[in-house]
C-alpha cells in the first residue's frame, strides 16, 4: 500500500469514529480549535484541483478529527460527478471524503438542469434542495469559513 | 406570463416593499434568519452563470424579501454591464434586481480604466468610489457573506 | 517619479511606520475601523489582476495602514512567483507589499510538486507548512475577510 494512502485510510478510520462529535461543533469558529470550511466547487476544469485541496487540507491539519469540512457542488462542475461517467480518481475521493462524515452537496437547480437524481451521482452526496449558492451561505452562517479555489 | 417570470414579478414587488425594513438589517447573521450575501464578480465568462446564480439565490429562499444580496463587479466583468452594448437577458435581469434594492456596485477603478461613467453603465449601478474589492471587503465587515461563483 | 508611484511610495513608507501596531490588530473587524482581508490566489492567469487589484485595496483604503492585508499563492500561480522567472512587475509589486509588512504565503505542497524552495522564491514570501488552504482558513479564523478575485 502507498504510504500516503495508508497515512489517508488511517485517517479516515479515526474521521469516522470522530464524525458523530463534528456534528455536534460549535457555530463559533475560534482561532485555535476545529475549524469548519466549506469548499466551493462549480467551474469543471477545477474538480481535480480542488478534491486535491480538500486532502491537503485534511492532511494539512493532521487528519479529518482536526477540521469539519464540507462541499457544495453545482454548476459545470456537477458533471465530473455523474456516477455513470465519474473518473476512478474522482471517484475514490469521493468514496474517501464521504467516510469522513463530510457533507457532499450537489444543487438541486444543477441537478434539474443537468437531468440527474441525487441516486445518479457519485455515492456520498445529498441534495441541496433550495440550491448550491443557498447552502454555501447557510454553512457560511453557520460558523463555516469560505474556501473557493 | 411565464410561470416563472410571474413568480418572479410578485416576489419582486414584495422585495420592493421590504426594501426600507432591508436597510435596517442587522450586522450580525444569525444561522435562522435573514442572511446578507456579497457575490463577487470579475470574470467575463462568468456574468451570465453569477446573475442565473443570484435569480436561483432569491428562489431558493422563498423570494428578495428573505435575503439581502448585493452584487459587485469589477476587472473584466464589467463590460458585460456597458448600456450601450450589454445583452438582453443581462439588462433584464439588473433590472429585476435593481428592483429589488439589491445594491449593485461598479469599480471605480474599472470604471476609469474601461472609460465608462456608472451613468453609462446599465440602470441600477452604483459607483464603489474606493474600488470593488474594498467595497466587498466592506460589506464583509458589516457581515455579509461572501460568494463568488 | 510618476505620480502614482510617489503616492505608493510614501504609503509605504507610513505602512512600514504601522507595521508593528498592525500585527496588534484585533481579531474582531468591525465595520469602522481597520480590516484585515486575506486575498486567495491560486489561477496562473490572474496573477497580475490580484496583485493590481491588492494594489488597488490600498490605495482605495489610504495606505498600507489602513489595512492588513495578507496574500496566500498555492497551485499554478505560484510558478510566477519564482525568483529565477519572475516578471520585472510581480517582482516590483512583491518587493513592494513586503515592505509593508505584509505577509506574502506560498502553498508548502506547492513548493515540493513545484520543487522550490521559499528562498527561491522572490523575497518577502514565507512558506504555509502546513498547506495554503490550511493558512487560509486559519486567517479567517483570525479576523481575515476573504478575497478570491
Amino acid at each position: 500500500m502507498h504510504r500516503r494512502s495508508l497515512l489517508w485510510a488511517v485517517l479516515s478510520a479515526a474521521g469516522a469514529a470522530f464524525a458523530a462529535s463534528r456534528a455536534e461543533a460549535a457555530t463559533e469558529t475560534p482561532a485555535t480549535g476545529k475549524l469548519k470550511v466549506v469548499y466551493h466547487l462549480n467551474d469543471l476544469d477545477k474538480v481535480s484541483f480542488v478534491l486535491g485541496n480538500i486532502q491537503n487540507h485534511f492532511e494539512g491539519v493532521g487528519g479529518p478529527e482536526h477540521v469539519t469540512i464540507a462541499l457544495v457542488v453545482h454548476g459545470p462542475a456537477l458533471r465530473a460527478f455523474h456516477a455513470a461517467s465519474a473518473n476512478p480518481d474522482v471517484s475514490k475521493k469521493v468514496g474517501q471524503f464521504s467516510k469522513t462524515g463530510m457533507e457532499i452537496a450537489a444543487c438541486g437547480n444543477t441537478m434539474k438542469s443537468q437531468n440527474v437524481t441525487v441516486k445518479e451521482l457519485l455515492p456520498g452526496f445529498v441534495a441541496a434542495d433550495k440550491g448550491g449558492v443557498v447552502r454555501i451561505a447557510e454553512l457560511q452562517s453557520q460558523g463555516y469559513l469560505y474556501l473557493r479555489p
